[in-house]
This record gives structure tokens, C-alpha cells and sequence, in this order.
């Protein structure tokens, strides 16, 4: 019997690949020659798979929010008997370079979004990718309030965007240093106080 | 006479073209002779002021903190007895791309992020000139608290870096066209009517 591959997890080991070539060497290092190397490839099983860079890119920024939203569930999963407020402060933490896999994927995203203001298709699947974020965050939110989780005056459709794009905004001068994932998680959990009632013991 | 050449006028000239370049046609594409040709002068010229590609960026990194400081002047100039609420909006409006200028530090700014996850040195100019005006946000609030201007309850320490990461965090989202200029603003101005106390007639 012929070997089977499986392409699927094929494509996805040589986008982990375009992952670890971007986040160590950047975004302009990324060639053929660097992805087969760092996935331990030939440069042929590649351009099988990505006939063309641009495609290539393209496959690894669908394939970050799918790893990003794998890393969410498991994030979710963790936890035991978690409050609403608990789910999006999980998912918060996720979407910041924190830990080793969140650097990973800040340092791709940035540079997704540094190449959309040149690269069109790029900026589609960031404002398609981020912008269904931001309406699952908003949803959330809503239905806090209508469980009467939040405080009183609290407008879910304000707060929503506010933390989530304030949470996008700690990604960079979290990655330059300028703010440590501590006091960037304070900054968040501050803002979850403002917004959600104290829980009653 | 000799005619005289202003060094630091050229020097700043070339960076304008850098700017243009990175903005237009992204930050791979920057060499010597794409900025020779977008600055109408010769590679030797470049070359004679940047000797190296590094030294031509990291001296734009820098002319491009001197440039927007210079748009927030402008800004806070053309108010009309401007409360500090309105100072504060003003140099978060000028942090924005809401307009062809801000746009295009936008662009230059999420480049040498990105850029900075592989070259210390441009995380450096970074961390040091994003820490100077988040030092300067929070030296205005705390200014403010001061006055009364604050209602109650408000840390000007926690609003302050909340507001600034705030609207790092909506430039992305602006510059892939998730999230308008309008709604942009429209949210900043939420944040600051609820940290400010309305103004008495």
C-alpha cells in the first residue's frame, strides 16, 4: 500500500515553520529556502505545497487564528466552573504575548499587519479575522449584561471594543519591553473591575 | 563662496523619502536606490548620508518621534483655550490615522514594531520613545486629578496608560479598515467623558 500523507497536518507543520521564520528572523527572512530548512524539508515538498510566497503567507495567517483560537479553547477548558467575567479575561490573556506561544503569534501578527498596508489580501483576512473577535467579544459582553453581571451605567457595546482594542494595543510595547505582561494584566483586570459587578460571596 | 548644503535638512529630506517608501511599497522594499529615486537624488547621496541601511532606519525611527511631536504642537496650537481634556484628545487624535499624514507614521510605526521583534535596536528607540509620551499622558492626568478635573473614583495612574494603550490598539484596527477614524474617536471621547468631569457652564 502507498504511504499516505496527510496533507492537511502536512501544510500546517510547514506553516509552523513560516511561524518560527518570522518571530526569530522576521517577516522579510521568510523564503523557500528558510522554511524548508527550519521545517527540515526540501525546498520541492514547499513549492508543493505553496507555489507561490504570497500563498503561502496567506495559508499561515488563516491558519494563526485557527491556532489561536485552538489555544483559546484550551485556555477556556481550563477552566472550573469559570464566570463570564472569567472567560473574557482567559480569552484577553490569550490574545497577549505573555507566554512563549503568545509572543509567537504577536510577533507574526504585527508583522501581518505591517505587510497589509501594502498587501491588500493581507488587510482582508485581518479585518475578516479581528473583526470576528471583536463581534464574539461584543456578544459577550451583551449577555453579561443581560445577566445582570455588570455594573450599573455600563454599556456593553462601548465596553466591548475598549477592552479589546486596548488589549491589542499592549501587544506591541508589551514585545519592545516597554510593559510587562504583569502590568499589562493588571491594566486588563482594572478594567474587569470597572466594568463587572463584584461577585456576592 | 562655497554653496552650502544644510546636512541636516538633506538628512531629513532622505527620511521624508524613507516614510514614503515603507508607506507605499512596505518596509522589505526599502534600499538605497528605491529611496535615491523616491528623494529625485543619487544612491551616492544616500549612501553618503546613511552609510549602512540600519543607520538610514534607526535615524528615521528618530526623525519620525521628532515629526509627530511636531504635528502634536501644531495641533495643540490651533486650540482655542484648550481645557486639558482637550489637550489630552488632541495628542491622541494625532496618534491616530485619521488623516493622510497620521496615516503614513501608522504605516512606519507598525513596520519598525515588527521590525523590532528581530533588531533589538529599534525595540530600544521604541520602548524609549513610546515610554517618554506615556510618562507625559500620565504626568496630564495626574495633573488633572490635581485641578478636579477627574471625577470621582478615577486613578489618573491606571486611565492614563489605559487610554494610551487604548489607542495604540486602535491603529491597526483603522489601518486595515476594521474600525473607521469616527468610531475610533467616537470611543476615545466615550473614555474621556467618562473620566472627566463635564465642564460647568
Amino acid at each position: 500500500m502507498p504511504k499516505q500523507v496527510d496533507h492537511e497536518q502536512r501544510r500546517r507543520l510547514l506553516t509552523e515553520a513560516v511561524f518560527a521564520v518570522i518571530s526569530t528572523q522576521g517577516f522579510e527572512a521568510v523564503s523557500l529556502r528558510d522554511v524548508a530548512e527550519q521545517a527540515g524539508v526540501s525546498m520541492g515538498t514547499v513549492q508543493h505545497y505553496f507555489p507561490t510566497k504570497q500563498q503561502m503567507l496567506s495559508f499561515a495567517l488563516s491558519h494563526m487564528r485557527e491556532r489561536v483560537l485552538a489555544r483559546l479553547q484550551a485556555a477556556l477548558a481550563a477552566l472550573r466552573e469559570p464566570t463570564r467575567r472569567d472567560l473574557i479575561r482567559a480569552a484577553t490573556a490569550v490574545m497577549l504575548p505573555v507566554d512563549p506561544a503568545g509572543r509567537e503569534e504577536a510577533c507574526v501578527n504585527i508583522a501581518f499587519f505591517s505587510a497589509a498596508t501594502v498587501t491588500p489580501a493581507y488587510a482582508e483576512q485581518l479585518r475578516d479575522g479581528y473583526g470576528r473577535i471583536l463581534t464574539v467579544s461584543v456578544a459577550n459582553f451583551r449577555e453579561a449584561a443581560r445577566l445582570g453581571e455588570l455594573r450599573d451605567g455600563i454599556d456593553p457595546d462601548v465596553e466591548a471594543p475598549v477592552l479589546y482594542f486596548l488589549t491589542q494595543g499592549l501587544v506591541g510595547p508589551i514585545l519592545v519591553g516597554l510593559y510587562s505582561p504583569d502590568d499589562a494584566l493588571a491594566l486588563i483586570d482594572a478594567q474587569l473591575d470597572r466594568v463587572f459587578r463584584p461577585i456576592s460571596p
